[in-house]
């Protein structure tokens, strides 16, 4: 079985097993505990936290939590920020559901001023579009690091200078689950107020997300309890996980190098892809300097995009259609704001990479591909 | 090590530790995923949640809703049925913290009505206070099944009947995390609208919470994305967690027969703790005929609490002082609501146990406490 759907989720890394195990079975003491045992346990918790600060290159001050899914992570740093009202909320078009569907929800259901930010045909965000939003009254802004669905990257730094320039005192989060662990992050330039992470889409576990947070104290109680989460999420903490993430954070290795051998890995498989298929072949690749090597968005036309994505599983080769958590939708909202036809998007397909994808992978994979693919239009053209 | 603090977090199930590991390195695709090794995944925990169902007696119908936390499924029975407004809403007065506070702020900051119901000596709410406050203006009540700090058990029979009595309609949740998995639960014949469950408490992995939801869709969505777990708490299924607790509910042996055993180390735990102290030593136990067999709680009057933990802990025998999700905070409210004198509450200590605590355990722990209850006495009185 050859798994490149690793935008969607990743296999635990192998040696995160043994803290998982370790924190699961002998040192599972909770961390609230007033005992040494359970102390120690929140003391570990807590340099996890730190690293992941070095990781953002900015300080650990009480500035992480941690959360059962980024998804919850996202819903918190607009739930949290969400007072009375937002006077005027920016959100991409290219957004992942986790925030695209709570501003839905504001607007719709709590009379809240959301205005969306379109995207240009690379899929991130135009910037024109973004400037024309942006005024004194606008007070929330969500913008993704990088897209799930078609790898783009969206300016970070530009971003942040319309924001002072037009609103200051706006909060602005980014959801980074694509970004993190994958590309050299620098929170301390930025002036970003919240940034999420995933743990699942690293090799880390499922069921464990993270929110790095600029003002703790600006943020409302989400959950409410014991306190955990400097009483912003309260629970026990989800300590095996917690551990097992911090395998995977210290084994993260030269990111820039990780980088270099998925776009070798990326770029071999579109070789190998156009070589195999045959000339007649219609297919559309995302062109844009500011791609993701992780993830590759193509579009084959004239074949349904779940056809494909079924027969190539039947043959031991996993991808997706857009996103998984969108998947059972139908359709693509994505792709349509990006102002891809019915007939690209129909096509569609989302080929994802990990650092611990093989080349060997890469060339079975595309052959098997090319093959459903080739295989497919010829049934088509009988 | 003797670990007798079984009521604040729990060992991982030996046999549990497998699923962990398959479904987070082998099985370990997004249940979103379209191909069938995701919605097999998907299948699996639909299996997970009528298993859960079975356990309660009641037919699986999208009721069971994971969360990262029992405090989570508690705060998302009361967070998501607060509409605009509970009329008036009635918590007890013995509630964990993740009922307790919620109920707090919404009484603080919400404008709402909130009435706590007193409770008795013995722990249990008194049932003349509760019906008292039932009216037909309540349109929320919370009561936990079984008490964290005490072990007394409210009479869910008697709550279901004064509701019926005096506000049918009004939604009833039930925490049930220190109950699930000991006690033979059987909600057919009650009129419970909501019962959270935690998998750490009984041997499950910590970062994973149940609420049976009797109507999902009077529910309000309280974490938007994906649409997971009927799109009311969205996020990427917790899938080797859950399938974790699988293994822990497959082997939940016969409960009268686990009951009934660690009535017996309970017991045997008293007794040797009395035949061990001196005379003059001055305990409380919480006598009280509907008590768990899995929690006992006493104090030792004359001597802190907090003192004992950290001498025994040093010894090598563990437990809490309260619950462990208060236990940083100081006093109890609970003890206090029950009458407890200042120093009684400074004795209190909280032993428990779980169905694999050993007879051997048992005896050498209650050594190690009378011991220390000894050797702090001697101080004090020399």
């Amino acid at each position: 079985m050859i798994f490149l759907d690793n935008a969607s989720t990743t296999k635990l890394h192998k040696k995160a097993v043994d803290n998982l195990i370790l924190y699961s079975t002998k040192k599972f003491f909770n961390p609230s505990s007033l005992y040494l045992e359970g102390a120690d346990i929140y003391n570990e918790i807590m340099c996890v936290k730190k690293i992941i600060c070095d990781k953002l290159n900015v300080k650990f001050n009480n500035n992480i939590i941690f959360t059962g899914s980024a998804t919850e992570a996202s819903n918190l740093a607009i739930s949290g920020s969400y007072k009375n009202s937002f006077k005027k909320m920016i959100v991409s078009k290219g957004e992942h559901p986790s925030v695209y569907n709570i501003a839905l929800n504001l607007k719709s259901n709590r009379n809240t001023q959301v205005e969306f930010v379109d995207l240009q045909q690379n899929g991130e965000i135009d910037y024109n579009s973004f400037e024309k939003l942006l005024s004194e009254d606008v007070n929330f802004i969500s913008v993704m690091h990088v897209s799930n669905e078609t790898g783009a990257i969206n300016d970070l730094n530009k971003i942040c200078n319309l924001k002072k320039q037009y609103c200051p005192n706006a909060i602005l989060h980014v959801d980074g689950v694509q970004a993190f662990g994958k590309f050299n992050i620098d929170l301390s330039d930025l002036n970003i107020d919240f940034y999420t992470i995933s743990a699942h889409k690293i090799h880390g576990p499922k069921g464990l997300g993270v929110l790095y947070v600029k003002n703790p104290n600006k943020l409302q109680t989400q959950i409410w309890g014991g306190g955990q989460e400097y009483n912003i999420r309260s629970g026990t903490e989800n300590t095996a996980s917690i551990m097992a993430f911090k395998t995977v954070l210290e084994n993260l290795a030269d990111i820039e190098e990780n980088c270099q051998k998925v776009l070798t890995l990326k770029q071999t498989f579109v070789k190998s892809l156009l070589n195999l298929i045959d000339n007649k072949i219609n297919l559309k690749f995302i062109q844009n300097k500011n791609l993701s090597p992780y993830i590759l968005s193509l579009c084959v036309l004239g074949l349904k995009g779940e056809t494909l994505l079924h027969m190539c599983a039947s043959r031991g080769l996993l991808f997706s259609i857009g996103s998984a958590c969108s998947s059972k939708k139908g359709g693509n909202r994505i792709l349509e704001a990006m102002g891809y036809s019915r007939k690209e998007i129909d096509g569609n397909i989302r080929v994802s990479f990990s650092n611990s994808t093989t080349l060997e992978e890469v060339k079975e994979g595309s052959k098997i591909l090319a093959d459903c693919i080739n295989e497919l239009y010829r049934r088509i053209n009988k």
